[in-house]
């Protein structure tokens, strides 16, 4: 599907028919979102997927009882790095092997400016492990949709009961929850208007940001 | 251009023709963000464009130099409003109008809990905001891509100094710089390989979250 019919007919979907996604189809879908741009090509979006029943039921209950966590084929928890130099020495090796960088002393003046990033304020680096993995999530939800993949980002759930639940350490930071599955109605000809979005207008400012006034 | 082929083409261009962007493409391409989803669809994102070669200065200055800021035809700062609840009466108006909450009652509701998380700790109001407008910007990018304009998302900026050069607010959040304009090379055909993404078998788990020993 062309992107541009792609993004204006996606829709949030939170009624899914039973049937699975196999793990053909998830590696397919991951193969696409791999190639999500992110900072420095750090990468620090880890993708927790939940098929199931259980272990959904779990994760709904970190997720305020609702019910298209286990609705869903799959439940996935966007969770990003909170130590930006966690992949810095492979990623930094693998621009200096394709000439992105022009010798091994630059190399390591980037490794070591990303690991200086460790000495940050924490909430800097959690700002900036959600900003990366956000772009991952947005990847993830497009991907579905082309390939005929419902999806419902959510943003409303317990990170602590998150963490604890699925063991998920300190080092990672629960970014989002992104249900996936096949829609129950036709996704394409949703029954429901497509919700309201602020006009351009409104919100690209030319040279000079003047917030609209409400 | 298709969604799987757009994301694996697309590549991080520093390099730009001279070649303008005009209000209408710009128009275009803005109409086409617009549909990027947002939690609760309360759209947070703003956009400022700079086009004028003084202005892109001004922002090349805050930004440590970099000189893709000036090359480009338009470098885009991608802002995020601070308030959630900043257009939570019309985005909720919007949803009793569509059939979306069942009364004005529900509706009541959703407003005055999203108003609620004003008093959050400011902390959690930037990572929100920082989340949805990251996926906004994610949408421009791969809208940019698809109109064959290539573009930089940079995250390699002094917010502080974009503040005080912009008279941008506290009620808003810096949250990335995109740089756009036509590849000097030809962007589909780049003459560097692919820079290295984690391969999916490394960051995609199964029911339990086992970090990758790096």
């Amino acid at each position: 599907m062309r992107f541009h019919e792609l993004v204006e007919a996606r829709r949030s979907v939170r009624e899914y028919t039973d049937e699975p996604l196999d793990d053909e189809t998830l590696t397919e879908l991951f193969d696409r979102v791999k190639y999500t741009p992110t900072g420095y090509n750090l990468q620090p979006q880890e993708f927790l997927v939940l098929r199931e029943d259980d272990r959904q039921a779990l994760l709904r209950e970190c997720a305020y009882n609702q019910e298209q966590v286990t609705d869903a084929a799959a439940a996935v928890v966007v969770l990003g790095n909170l130590d930006p130099a966690a992949h810095a020495d492979r990623v930094f090796d693998d621009w200096l092997d394709k000439d992105y960088v022009p010798n091994e002393e630059v190399r390591d003046g980037l490794a070591s400016n990303v690991e200086g990033w460790r000495e940050q304020p924490a909430e800097e680096n959690r700002v900036w492990t959600v900003r990366n993995s956000s772009l991952a999530a947005m990847t993830l939800i497009y991907a579905a949709w082309e390939m005929g993949i419902a999806s419902c980002p959510m943003e409303g759930f317990d990170a602590e009961a998150v963490r604890d639940e699925f063991d998920i350490d300190d080092g990672y930071e629960p970014v989002m929850i992104v249900t996936l599955g096949y829609a129950e109605a036709e996704a394409s000809s949703p029954s429901k208007p497509a919700k309201f979005r602020r006009p351009p207008a409104e919100n690209v400012h030319e040279e000079v940001f003047v917030p609209h006034a409400e």
